[in-house]
């Protein structure tokens, strides 16, 4: 269960190609998934060896300078035909997670500035967009922790959701990375993991962390946030985001949303820590959020294990909205954000 | 997967001993565990072989006539001591569904009226109660059912939580119950069924049991309960209990409290459907019901599969209360108590 020198490792750049870090098999098993192509990147994306909106982002970058290095011996117009199906291949890849499109625009800017320019130059200045996008995913996540950390009371017992965490982005998390910051500062904290099926990114990826970290974590069932919040054993609740509309509605991995809405009966502060590459300004509410439907087979079983019976319908969809007002805060690199709304998070923009 | 002639069978006495079908197996495999005293039976009560608050009442008091049985030839003296270890065995397998302790009750009741009778009096006696109590059962199921079936509209898309069954009872179900009588009644009806994490009864009771019946059945995770509600896939939530306390307050399995929580959200109604037997007018609140805490081991994974890091703490409470206040009506086989309160319940008793 070594991770690499260094720590976890979700995204590595060796010089040649990708590797990634197989979130399937952690944390039973360490391994890497070699990519050397966009479409090798995208079915990562697909299924799920790399997750997490910032992580995804940072992912589909380094796709695209994986095809420009395949590239780097085509004819101009096949470079640009490739980059364009590269471009293609990498969007369709999943569907709610903003951070991927947000990324490929901006290896999409990237490359438009190169025009006119030699192949070997586009492969160069692409991976140096993409290694870009990586390290300033880890400094908003150092400074969204730093500014979240302040919003988290000595002693806190930390409810969250999914994984947002190292595993999530390019290293550090957004919500985990407010606790982390929070332990660094000297506040004693605690957090309280819901598994998250079906992926149990909980179970596996947020226990794995927190226990490599030597942070007190507590595992639970998804179910049982409403009875921990009834009996007083949770003080506040953060998780990250895949996409904040315009308005300040947050999606985010299935189950968040019932979180928030315990969170608002029992009085507890709900938080979301997103980079701002999660905001979706172009998208007016949550309402217009597409929703990922994932496969049957995650909901029936685990890994090798099937449960369900055969002949029964299943839905599976990977994400919910948890409407602006259930929102305490959004905690971002550039600031907080109290009560999410419109105004409050163009001001972000400014 | 199939199941005896006579459909789901939860509990067989076949002549000379309890043969309980394994509910930890299904519905991959369709075993059945022998059970031939109190302590075998409290065992099976433990592991969840047998489950559901209903279903575990009929078990124990076969249990004690297992007991009664093994004794015949005992005497007096060593079988009024038997049969008082059985007693305290089977009051200690589990604490928190009520329908244990008054099936008990009943067969102590049944006990004390034989005083001074031969040993083979005994365990024709107390086998005879402990049929009766069963039977009873499947009667007040069904008793159940057609009144809970006039509050579900044509066409409902029923939303239930843990197995509520025929393998929750002796037969016929309770929160199924309704489902059944009002497919009889010739409703169009269909069930969503949460997984219920950790034991799963959701995704391998339930879906097996409305397989088998042809109601069609969708399986989801128990954290897309929100996400349904939010997009209008529910029209009622209907569960049953495994203690209700005099004030209407709810004990059952965990995550019902976040239903209720969501379907008052959504103005959907929460209904709980349970046999007077699971009423506990001794106990004032919720907040007064034991609630069991089970083996770290049922949260880190599933049956063979291990998924959560070592290292890692677990909390595993195995059921919650949800206040009266949430509760749109409870359904018994006396009569349907609207938004229920102390007054209600008692009269169920007058």
């Amino acid at each position: 269960m070594a991770a690499r020198a260094g720590g976890v490792q979700t995204l590595d750049w060796t010089g040649e190609r990708l590797e990634l870090i197989d979130q399937r098999a952690l944390p039973q098993r360490v391994e890497y998934v070699a990519c050397t192509s966009a479409a090798e990147t995208a079915q990562a994306i697909r299924d799920m060896v790399v997750r997490g909106a910032p992580a995804i982002g940072c992912a589909a970058a380094y796709g695209i300078a994986l095809e420009a290095r395949r590239l780097v011996a085509a004819s101009d117009a096949a470079r640009e035909d490739g980059l364009r199906r590269a471009f293609a291949t990498l969007r369709a890849s999943r569907p709610t997670a903003v951070n991927l499109f947000w990324a490929l625009d901006r290896m999409q800017a990237a490359l438009a500035a190169l025009a006119g320019r030699r192949s070997a130059d586009f492969a160069a200045a692409l991976l140096a967009e993409a290694q870009a996008i990586a390290a300033e995913d880890v400094e908003c996540n150092r400074a969204m922790g730093r500014r979240g950390a302040a919003l988290v009371p000595d002693g806190a017992r930390i409810m969250t959701h999914c994984n947002a965490g190292a595993l999530a982005t390019a290293g550090y998390g957004t919500a985990l990375g407010v606790v982390r910051a929070a332990r660094d500062a000297g506040k004693r904290v605690s957090v309280i993991a819901n598994e998250t099926r079906p992926f149990l990114q909980g179970a596996r990826l947020t226990a794995w962390e927190m226990v490599e970290e030597r942070i007190a974590v507590t595992l639970v069932t998804d179910n049982m946030a409403g009875h921990l919040m009834q009996t007083n054993k949770v003080d506040l609740v953060v998780v990250g985001a895949d996409r904040i509309a315009a308005n300040g509605d947050v999606a985010n991995k299935i189950g968040t949303y019932i979180l928030a809405v315990l969170a608002a009966r029992h009085g507890l502060p709900f938080y979301v820590a997103a980079p701002r590459s999660t905001i979706d300004l172009a998208v007016d509410s949550g309402a217009a959020i597409p929703i990922e439907e994932r496969a049957a087979a995650e909901v029936t079983g685990f890994r090798g294990e099937r449960w369900a019976p055969e002949g029964v319908a299943v839905a599976n969809p990977a994400f919910d909205v948890t409407p602006a007002a259930l929102v305490t805060a959004l905690i971002t690199e550039r600031g907080i954000v109290p009560a999410p709304s419109a105004a409050g998070l163009r001001a972000l923009f400014e």
